[in-house]
């Protein structure tokens, strides 16, 4: 089927653009001996987890223990799952989880290490578990490496756990410190950091810069959007997801209506102006999001669309768009190839 | 199952709540003599609508065909989707759609109508459309009486329609003139307007101020949110329903993290301050969210929740964040009644 025959909203994403952006990350962090472990959150796509991990990753990152589980029912058996997980049942799930995979957390506090350990124990497995650090995000993460020493520390003497290293978000110059500070108070007593794994899109050619980052987490990186435009780190070239809305009505000479609102480019700005970037209206605006209607400003246009037109948006956040579709369509040379379920979609818990 | 019992976060309707709801705004209509053709986009759950139908409701408002679809299939039998539908496989969806139910839709353009036409003609059928009236929200809508008596006249006079009324969104003064003005331009051709459809949560108890108005869609009034708070048409008491989160970290005496981010909370702010409101932490802000954390301010608070505790979140807007979940929770005096999956979820086509 030819891209055009689509009912709209439809989102949908370019196989070349994709496989290449997999494929440069993979070759950058191979160059540069850091581990590659993406983000699956951005497409919660098994199929293409896979095809991460075929191109070099060395396992991949989910952020919610659902996202986890059907991945690993999917065939991926190695996850980073960096998140305080708690809760009896979470915690049965999870170590049930820990039995059939290859898997790792996070903690940043002594409630979830004991948690953890706890379960472990129960469930007769060993669980790696990371210290999350808040080195300058205002997130989760302990404050200080004197927290990490303390925690990392914990980690070593309970029983069911193993010390996984440390963990960060974004790379920065504040974490190369912490990680270096807490490794410090970590070699007296003969502890181990083998571990330290960084993230981010919008650094992610800057990775190599952190000599202490061992493994590096991007989600975004294999789609792109209008915000990983304005960092820099891609070209719109490389951008390889869309979405193809329908004009459904031009009430006014500049006002144009779409037929993709706030439930299908969701309502994250990230700081940007407007609600995506329309490819073949460049000055155009969307300038405001109901639930199923996009209204745009093409006062600014040479040319304008007539109703009936179809129009493809990159937008601001690609995450959660990809996540407010029930199927991405994959596409090449503007023919359907592929049509992947969003298996994670709606995995909360 | 207790609700204590339930996986966070969690999406919950409290039933004598939701059914309260229900009844009184049925009861008002019903005093004025206004039809209540409720909008499902807020919870997209074929039992819901089916309830509001037991309980008086003309009929439902769909946003998107797929929706209409999936609630046909589930009995509803009387739908109207005030939307442009456009383009050959939409059309012939909605002509199927319109051979099965009481179906009625809008149109704003001669494009749409004459899209219509042709496609009722072809299957033989035919389908009720109202004029679309922009009365001042700057969305989709004919700019004037003018355009509308234009629009009415030529549905009457295609072959596979019939002239079903006016629309407009939301209920307002400017919308009366509107359609009186419109009134008195149809009147010489002998063309009545039998059906005036208006709507809105924030405005529901002011319908019967309209003389124009003989429908009313709301959608939000069956669950409530900090908007519709805000607006003054429900209490803090009618509202239905709410997010759990569990606060998975608190890295420092002011802050928490809930494990409910702008996956579970939506992006929205409709003008609000914050992300939600914490029921147990009145004074507690959601300053930001990450996809899947939600980064709470508890300085102004004289109590502080631990690790692992609970909290009940109203958000800002309910239809995004019943949207973002694949099943929503009923539950009575504290028990699990009732699990729904969200049908309507991503039937954005």
């Amino acid at each position: 089927m030819h891209i055009d025959m689509l009912e709209t909203p439809a989102a949908v994403v370019d196989l070349d653009k994709l496989e290449a952006n997999i494929k440069r990350l993979q070759a950058y962090l191979d160059e540069h001996g850091i581990a590659n472990r993406p983000h699956i959150k951005t497409h919660k796509i098994p199929a293409i987890a896979q095809m991460q991990v075929a191109a070099g990753a060395a396992g991949i990152t989910c952020q919610k223990l659902g996202e986890a589980e059907i991945m690993a029912d999917a065939g991926l058996d190695d996850i980073f799952l960096p998140y305080n997980i708690m809760g009896q049942s979470k915690l049965e799930r999870l170590m049930a989880l820990a039995k059939r995979i290859q898997l790792s957390v996070t903690a940043d506090s002594e409630y979830t290490i004991r948690g953890l350990s706890e379960a472990a124990q129960q469930a007769d497995t060993t669980l790696s578990v990371l210290v999350e650090c808040d080195s300058g995000l205002g997130r989760c993460g302990v404050q200080s490496p004197q927290e990490a020493s303390e925690l990392a520390k914990l980690i070593v003497a309970l029983p069911g756990l193993s010390f996984g290293g440390l963990m960060s978000y974004p790379n920065s110059d504040e974490m190369d410190v912490f990680v270096r500070e807490t490794k410090n108070l970590l070699e007296p007593d003969g502890i181990q950091v083998e571990r330290v794994s960084g993230g981010g899109t919008p650094q992610m050619w800057h990775a190599h810069e952190h000599p202490e980052l061992t493994e590096h987490r991007a989600g975004m990186y294999i789609y792109g959007d209008r915000y990983t435009l304005k960092s820099g780190a891609m070209t719109l070239d490389d951008c390889a997801f869309s979405v193809i809305a329908t004009v459904v009505s031009r009430p006014t000479e500049d006002r144009g209506i779409l037929d993709a609102g706030s439930k299908t480019l969701s309502s994250d700005l990230l700081g940007l102006d407007g609600h995506g970037y329309i490819l073949e209206y460049p000055e155009a605006r969307i300038v405001g999001l109901s639930e199923e209607h996009g209204k745009v400003d093409f006062s600014e246009c040479a040319s304008r669309p007539a109703i009936g037109e179809r129009v493809t948006i990159i937008p601001n956040h690609c995450c959660p768009v990809n996540n407010l579709f029930n199927e991405i369509v994959g596409i090449r040379n503007d023919e359907v190839e592929v049509v992947w379920p969003v298996a994670g979609r709606g995995a909360l818990q």
